[in-house]
């Protein structure tokens, strides 16, 4: 197999108790079952060590974070990508001294390639996420895996074109979103149709692959001091789902349920379309300096 | 009614003769069928004053650009926009002394509010725009007409994410893209849906309704030594749509057939919307170098 061509990709949509022990069996059961099915990258959601912790401020939650060589999800899954041979982006919480991100390591046959640092840092009542993370200082990241060059963004930047199109621009094959979103019950609006268009259209405008990997289930916190005594609760809403170039989806999953979704790509293919299409031919960066501003 | 709220917005597609006149009086009559159902902001296709002259090559074709103050469809057009107290962006061939652009003229209450020069300019068998356009000197324009702030991209500008970006930075209330594009029955290729979901992306990401306005109707080419003895037909497919903020498509056209889509959009609420949402106070330029080099 070339190392550009035919490449199968998979999304995992998976529930986190409050076991972190749980979790990660959980997530690795899962990569090996993809593997079983050929899958060589695959994608896991968000923070998939434990339930949404950042629904509420803790000044106690600070000590979930972790060095990358300490954090419990990548101890147990270096061994497991070296084992199966794959590639395996693991989402964690992040200690780097006395400054917390929200990070990705990627795990390639055994190997650290690195990490990626989530850019762009969400807060509102039910993701008070800034009390958490400090945005990112790696800038955007394409990894070169044994399978492909593999962008990756982090749930909130996936509403970014700007996350996007520097990923496509730095040559990614494929762009990965581990994800953790929800509404209800308490918000009442779904936005899992917005979410899924505008990822759609960085796929569509960048010529390029996209899969996002949610969590799903309720979890719920209970009204405390820290978070203002407000009550909350997130029903994620699962929705995991990839796209081919046009930004079709072509594999989505269920709101409700554990799912393993798979795709092959021809990244070989990809490239020739992405240079035919012409649009990054003709782009004007020089025009585009607002954007930068 | 409050400047920046329930404004109506029509989209316009409509087919294109080889009669100059025809096409411009056919246009008018839409526009006046729009304003008659309430429409304020009506979007035309791009170049509808003639068929798609850039599937061939012909020196000759340069005559066709005009001046902003001599083109027929903006003379025509202007007094229009004052009798119904509308807003019209009108799509022209410009020349402006020895450089000629694809332009819009933004006409409102029988004011030429300024124009826009088309930014981006493909170039392939069926639309060899770079033997005809110079690419645009104006950057990205956002008008600030009387029913609020229109922003502007032409056709392949549709497909890059940095000209929608950049026109929701500069405040658009909405934006418009005249269109024309179609695909077989010689290209094999339906873009259509590629098409739609790429702006419902730019839509969705940017919390900003969009618009395409396209022609329809079979336009054909006998072969020509200009054209390298290509034979060249394009089926423009239609599919005119509009979105809500979200990138949900809540209007859309039909294939083969004039049509008058009709939106009401409240974008006072669209502002606080687009506040609310924390994409733009999380963006983080200092993190975007790679898209402007």
């Amino acid at each position: 197999m070339s190392k550009l061509s035919n490449v199968r990709v998979a999304a995992i949509q998976m529930s986190c108790s409050r076991d972190v022990n749980e979790n990660i069996k959980k997530a690795e059961r899962l990569v090996r079952e993809a593997a079983a099915k050929g899958a060589q990258i695959i994608l896991l959601p968000e923070l998939f060590e434990r339930q949404y912790f950042c629904q509420e401020r803790q000044y106690e939650y600070y000590e979930f974070a972790k060095s990358v060589e300490e954090n419990d999800a990548v101890r147990a899954l270096l061994p497991v990508s070296e084992e199966l041979g794959v590639v395996i982006p693991v989402s964690i919480y992040e200690r780097a001294g006395t400054v917390l991100y929200n990070t990705v390591v990627m795990l390639d046959h055994g190997k650290n390639l690195g990490i990626y640092r989530k850019t762009h840092i969400p807060d509102d009542h039910f993701y008070q996420e800034k009390f958490y993370f400090t945005p990112g200082n790696t800038g955007f990241k394409v990894f070169d895996t044994e399978f492909g060059k593999v962008g990756i963004g982090i749930c909130w930047d996936q509403w970014f074109p700007e996350t996007a199109r520097s990923l496509a621009l730095m040559g990614a094959d494929v762009i990965l979103y581990p994800t953790a979103i929800g509404s209800e019950p308490i918000l009442s609006v779904d936005s899992s149709g917005h979410w899924q268009r505008t990822m759609q259209g960085h796929s569509a405008a960048n010529i390029t692959p996209v899969a996002a990997a949610n969590r799903y289930g309720l979890e719920e916190v209970k009204p405390c001091n820290e978070n203002g005594g407000q009550e909350s609760a997130l029903c994620f809403y699962g929705s995991s789902f990839m796209t081919n170039e046009t930004g079709e989806i072509i594999k989505a999953a269920g709101r409700d349920s554990e799912e393993i979704l798979i795709s092959d790509y021809d990244f070989e293919a990809l490239r020739n379309i992405r240079l035919e299409w012409g649009v990054f031919r003709d782009r004007r960066p020089e025009m585009y300096g607002c954007l930068t501003k």
